[in-house]
């Protein structure tokens, strides 16, 4: 900017919808239209991923970022501390990487007991030594009483990739099964239930969890052949698959009856008028691996903790206009579409 | 924490303060005795300094983090785009490293105009690009109108560390030489000024600007003889010569006539009732370095951009309880305290 160019608004001004920030089509839609042209030469091509490759020498290094705004602060499974240090763990694993070294950068609103703070640190704590990583780094800004809703919480990740990994969107190729390590829909039905005070807190919780072990476990058997892993948070599988679709060019079928989707979920969903495949994860993630592969990887994720429920939900095949169909119970097929605006907003 | 392990306030709970993100003696109390205590195991002993030292194998790897908050978003010498490159840059060169890689991650008012966002990117784009260094990874999100002040911006950074630099707040030796890079209190009183609408606009801009480059030429003439590098900014130079005095267990004693204050940045402080030693700076840098390299590294600062105003500030002597003195202008000695509160809110 030169000096003092301070942009007037008009009358008619393009404003940021809470949609924007849903991780679905709004969100790719100013990220490729107004965020990444911004920033011009500085962004790298094809930026703008949850994790990104950094060169150094012969080392494959990775870096991300996440903030966490979720409302509430804390939930049945985790808290804002927890799920921002599994969050950008998992990032990072998604590109085949072991975290290094976390950065912790809080925003505290003037007012904001010490008390939660205390505890939403321990949580942070506790959840990084559970996964093995410590937090190198921080910052703490405060700002004023109504300046902001309480407590964010930027964690930035560098990690280091495994050898034989390289994992990517635009890898899924026709034949390739997709797997999921486990049920869907529990993080975003959990934080909707407790901030409307729906009766399910008892039945439900995120399943906010670390998975670069089980990352780990699965590119120990299958390297390369596993051409795909993302975690489908905001936006959830239906948005992670069309992306992933539209990044390789295919087109992706699901069957309905494969899909993990817990009653209570389901129930949620049924109430707060969401599909399942739109609501966000926290602890799951999904892969897109050869055929030859696809059992071996899937015995290799049963066998671990955060995947003992993974299974198989549909194919990619040849390439069409529509991204992502599903084949129904009912022996129909539906055209599964990217999260359009926002359902759930502050969900993570 | 446990599942449903909401802390309840109490009746007469402690709550965070503006003045707990001064980056004077509370923000280092808070830091101390609540968010270090609490992450435990996870915090790197001696973490939670702006830049972390990451050793992968034979390389000397540094991260840091920096939320930019600034109220106004522009003014005068850059706006919170630049101020988040430089900030993130200035951070990793105050320990010796070269920029790598930057992450951007931006919580956003829903409502906040898309042109002014486009602008904010635009300028992050053009400091990066200036600094040689790009935006690999990013995140945005979305709250609700009135829950955050139009934006935050986070950018993490990762660097490498310059072969033969190792400055550390814990290398002040008794005889070096404390060095400044150019005039001070130039960020703060510009932000201060434009925030409440002083006629000073003409007169004064911020002094934004990254230091990397600065650095290098440093390094390259003195090596390991530099042995303290850090930048005022939030506390400014009071804050961070006591922090210096204190991690080396050292005296710093600094002549008053010597300090470079500019006239308007005087007559702003004059008016807002402030020490131009507690005011932020954004793009200078304090050194120490061993007294028979002083005359080189002013000379190689002063032949750059960046440092061409440098000029020594003081001397480090015998521990005492006072951390840091000052000799008058009327030769008499005051004590320099750390900023104790906070005087400027949401000035980076």
């Amino acid at each position: 900017m030169s000096i003092g160019a301070c942009p007037v608004p008009r009358a008619e001004t393009e404003r940021v919808l809470l949609g924007h920030g849903s991780g679905g089509q709004l969100s790719a839609e100013l990220l490729r239209e107004v965020i990444v042209p911004a920033l011009g030469r500085a962004a790298r091509t094809g930026a703008m991923e949850d994790g990104a490759l950094i060169q150094v020498d012969a080392h494959e290094l990775v870096m991300s970022t996440d903030t966490f705004v979720v409302n509430p602060r804390f939930f049945a499974g985790g808290d804002i501390g927890s799920l921002a240090v599994h969050g950008t763990i998992n990032d990072l694993a998604m590109m085949g990487a072991m975290p290094i070294a976390l950065s912790l950068a809080l925003v505290i609103e003037e007012g904001f007991p010490i008390d939660e703070l205390r505890a939403i640190c321990q949580s942070v704590g506790e959840a990084a030594v559970a996964a093995g990583v410590q937090v190198v780094t921080g910052d703490t800004k405060v700002v004023g009483h109504g300046d902001a809703d309480g407590l964010f919480v930027n964690t930035a990740g560098l990690g280091r990739r495994l050898a034989g990994a390289c994992p990517s969107a635009t890898r899924a190729a026709i034949g390739d099964v997709v797997l999921v390590s486990g049920p869907i829909g529990r993080h975003g039905t959990t934080v909707m239930s407790t901030r409307i005070g729906l009766d399910f807190e008892s039945d439900i919780s995120s399943d906010s969890q670390p998975l670069h072990r089980l990352v780990e476990a699965m590119v120990a058997v299958a390297g390369e052949a596993i051409h795909v892993m993302r975690d489908p948070t905001r936006g959830g599988v239906a948005s992670t698959l069309n992306e992933i679709a539209e990044a390789s060019g295919v087109q992706i079928c699901l069957e309905e009856t494969a899909i993990p989707v817990p009653p209570t979920v389901a129930a949620v969903c049924e109430i707060l008028g969401l599909d399942p495949l739109h609501v966000a994860n926290e602890g799951c993630l999904v892969a897109v691996v050869a055929p030859e592969v696809a059992d071996v990887v899937l015995a290799a994720m049963r066998a671990t903790p955060e995947g003992r429920e993974a299974c198989a939900i549909g194919r990619v095949i040849d390439a069409d206009a529509v991204r992502v169909v599903m084949s129904t119970l009912v022996g129909s097929r539906r055209i599964v579409d990217m999260l359009i605006g926002e359902q759930l907003p502050r969900i993570c």
